[in-house]
């Protein structure tokens, strides 16, 4: 085939022939170590490939606790948009209003606030809602056992939490089924390896194994002993939420609790424009003690709003405004989120639908209003609903998460693991899943225009026609240049088949088994531990039995 | 399992529940057909299903032949770090300067027009390349020979044109091999019957079963017989650019090329820095013709560049600003293309890697120097080094494709089916990408805050706790609501695993093969068509017999 420079020229010395050439050119193996990794090399020299590909890890980890943004946030919605949806808001709480069910003190505590209260129907003076959100802090910190995991939520901050709530579990060995208590220890573990994953997250998956009245003492320990990331509260029952409580007093101290946050807890409205006793209940628990509630619509658009997304805006901000203001009627100060979680429905099928761009469109704008609020925002994640972690479900997640981080999230839940439509937490798909959170990360960061950064040098030593790899800017900057992520593969497809010839997928299960099999818990004072399982083991036994 | 409010509400009633639901609010069949697909229906309800499938197909289809962007450009770099890049190039033009190779009258032009030749070497003074650039405009038509598919290319618009010069091809029935003829026709045909594939580019696969020097005149006729939507022409020699000339002149008339556009060509430069006699020859006979280059740098960044995306930008600026240049010295107003694709290259292994966050902040700045030169902008498109149409492809690829469009890209090579790097077009990535691109033109609408967008009679109809599925508003937009992706299946698992369990992958082999097996090719003039096949007959007469 004649070389053609025709056509991308690209296609003709892909793979080999780059690697190749940077052999040609004379760059020594022992010179610049990480730059080349010959395919076929003696045992010694092997050795000092792990040695480099050790380094190299180190290199890889991103290790912050959380991740500050020099990009800008991606704005869809101009002033006069902005303004359309909020008066619109606000006509909603005021002539539609929101249904508060089962649970008395809310509707109190809304009246003497100045709403009407017409049975459950709340509805509010246009302005008030806001208002009364005006208490809540911009940010906050999430307090972790080890205080470098601490966490910056609000501002130019993202912190990336693992996929929530799932009954199944998806694995290439086992296939799909229901989650049990290990499963969910794995995905903590995992979670705590992941160097790009900042928070240990709540629900991974359901563990059915453990009687549900039950589960969340074990749940919430797990998160304690098994990780030293910042984690989330049970939800499923005020006496749940307290449970939760008492066991972050345990392990952090019952002052402290007073005066710093431990726990962030996902509330979700029933919407459309309804909150419940069970969730207001929760909120109630956690903003009482000075944790911190994601006050978080959760919408399929089309059917729990209207199927236009600035009609959803709409309904997001009314819920969010109503449920933030209880929060603080609860405690005025108390941390609390913006949340927005909207999946759009296929008028088709009646089927949920993710990464499409009116998903996007929902995330970008409601980032906006959030902002608005000057509250931090939790939205998006690694979003699919695809049955296996093939193209469908990276598609569906990178829609999702790229836009979730350039809308400026401060809290992203399901960022790594969420499969089917969160139906089952994947083990493959979490680790495939974080090797973008660490891209996005590198994303975030924007472009380094230092002097080094501009790299005018560089010119002036190589010139036209020459190339870059041995010159001393890119000997001085090639290790933290370009983002590395582990699990993608861009060998040769003769290097790639001789290496097995695995997809992405399968290389993710080669690695999150041994992510397991190398997992060390960090070390928890023996006494606070003793202390957690005496409480357990004290509140097991003033429940039923077993209540599945 | 205890139904839990406290979860993602969502995992709970997902897919059939979801269906069910719809089913449950009494929405008949009859009422709202496209809306409600049940899963098991008798024999006449099926028919009745599969008209439905024919309309909603209609429904998708995205007609337009190039679309318009809603959304603002996302824009990276701010005023002081374009000012910085553009001051940087102009000295890179002016102190290291550009190489010409092999093309004096190229040397000639230059000299003239006021820049410093010594041997191959040409040095701008400062400002006048940018100066020479002027006379480019800002936006041109390309015509097609069906004048619906005329595009226009530049400002808001976007036109989406497949992958480009791959030696190899790729689907699951064959594995990977050379391209043929066939598979190129093949690809032809796909981009013709693709609603959200805008153009049908140029060489979408490398047709390795015709000789080098007789193939481009089969690959221009394949374009303009097998499909209607505007193409590109040969650049592997100036030759073979003056063949797809003399074609064009029989398609579209001898006198309609002095003042219609109707070819858009690839002109890559030879980075860093040089523009050599093939490129240059062939940008000469394209501009002196009014046909439109793609002047265009391809870097494999921390090879062919420096190892920082501010290096890169620079050099990617000064490239561009030699070669639109030399379009503009060789005919005053000829259509040109400001081009960029930048790669990163695996600092580890030396291979180019794709989807990087480096690579998105290339897209993006790149973007906003182009139109700060006010110059049409290529670059982009669903870029992956995967082996195969796996989650690692579609990361990659949708991590390139959201920053092309929401970058402002007006002309999009690759934007489906290239896999491996560029050396293999994929037959099931080409249909997969395909359905990203459909959604990417609705992203790009942005959000609708019409009357009816912001759906405030819906609520008033609906209220707290109720569901949208039935309101009038629904009713009235359900249509053209939210974006449909063919090949993203969305149902619950067992109505997955009852259709075969099937990846996305396996469905797109389907999919294409179902598309090839009912193209109909648009009718051509027979006249013409005879006149193109003599044409051919004659110059491969004149040719030597074989040349792989």
């Amino acid at each position: 085939m004649e070389q053609e420079y025709t056509a991308e020229i690209f296609g003709e010395f892909a793979g080999e022939a780059a690697a190749l050439s940077i052999q040609d050119v004379g760059i020594l193996d022992a010179e610049m170590p990480a730059i080349v990794d010959a395919p076929a090399k003696p045992r010694a020299a092997r050795r000092g490939r792990e040695a480099r590909r050790t380094a190299r890890q180190k290199i890889n980890a991103v290790t912050t606790p959380y991740f500050v943004r020099g990009i800008a946030p991606l704005e869809i919605l101009n002033e006069e948009a902005l303004a359309i949806i909020e008066a619109n808001a606000e006509r909603l709480l005021q002539e539609v209003g929101i249904e508060v069910r089962d649970y008395p003190r809310a509707k109190e505590l809304f009246r003497d606030a100045g709403c009407d209260v017409q049975g459950d129907r709340v509805r509010f003076p246009l302005g008030l809602a806001r208002m009364l959100c005006k208490t809540a802090p911009n940010q906050y910190t999430q307090h972790a056992r080890n205080p470098a995991r601490n966490c910056e939520i609000g501002g130019k901050n993202t912190v990336f939490a693992p996929v929530y709530g799932s009954p199944f579990v998806h694995d290439f060995d086992n296939g799909r089924r229901y989650g049990t208590m290990e499963d969910f220890q794995n995905f903590v573990k995992l979670a705590y390896l992941s160097p790009a994953m900042h928070h240990s997250g709540g629900t991974v998956c359901e563990p059915v194994d453990v009687p549900v009245n039950k589960r969340h003492l074990d749940m919430v320990y797990a998160h304690m002993a098994l990780s030293d990331k910042p984690f989330m509260g049970s939800v499923t029952s005020a006496e749940r939420a307290i449970d939760t409580v008492e066991m972050c007093k345990i392990l952090f101290g019952a002052e402290t609790l007073q005066s710093q946050t431990v726990c962030t807890s996902l509330v979700n409205a029933n919407s459309p424009l309804v909150w419940d006793g069970t969730m207001l209940g929760v909120a109630d628990v956690y903003a009482s003690n000075n944790q911190a509630c994601i006050m978080s619509p959760f919408i399929m658009g089309g059917a729990m709003s209207p199927v236009t997304i600035a009609g959803t805006l709409t309904q997001v901000l009314a819920e969010v405004l109503a449920g933030v203001a209880f929060t603080q009627l609860v405690r005025p100060g108390a941390p609390v989120i913006f949340g927005a979680f909207v999946a759009t429905l296929s008028m088709q099928s009646g089927a949920p639908t993710f990464g499409t761009p009116e998903g996007a469109n929902a995330i970008y704008g409601a980032a906006q209003l959030a902002r608005r609020l000057n509250l931090p925002f939790r939205t998006g994640g690694s979003l699919c609903a695809s049955k296996r972690p093939d193209a469908q479900a990276a598609y569906e997640s990178m829609a999702t998460l790229l836009p979730t981080v350039q809308a400026g999230a401060n809290f992203v839940l399901h960022s790594a693991g969420w499969m089917e439509g969160g139906l089952a937490s994947s083990y493959e798909k979490f680790v495939m899943d974080c090797d973008q959170l660490g891209a996005m990360q590198k994303l975030a960061a924007g472009v380094d225009m230092s002097e080094s950064g501009q790299a005018m040098d560089a010119f002036t030593q190589v010139g036209p026609g020459g190339h870059f790899l041995g010159c001393d800017h890119t000997q001085a900057n090639f290790e933290t240049a370009f983002c590395r992520a582990e699990l993608h593969d861009s060998n040769s497809v003769e290097q790639w088949e001789a290496e097995g010839a695995l997809d992405m997928p399968a290389r993710a299960n080669i690695k999150w088994k041994k992510m397991l099999a190398e997992y060390e818990a960090p070390t928890l004072d023996p006494a606070i531990d003793e202390a957690l399982c005496a409480f357990i083991a004290q509140r097991k036994s003033e429940m039923p039995d077993a209540s599945y």
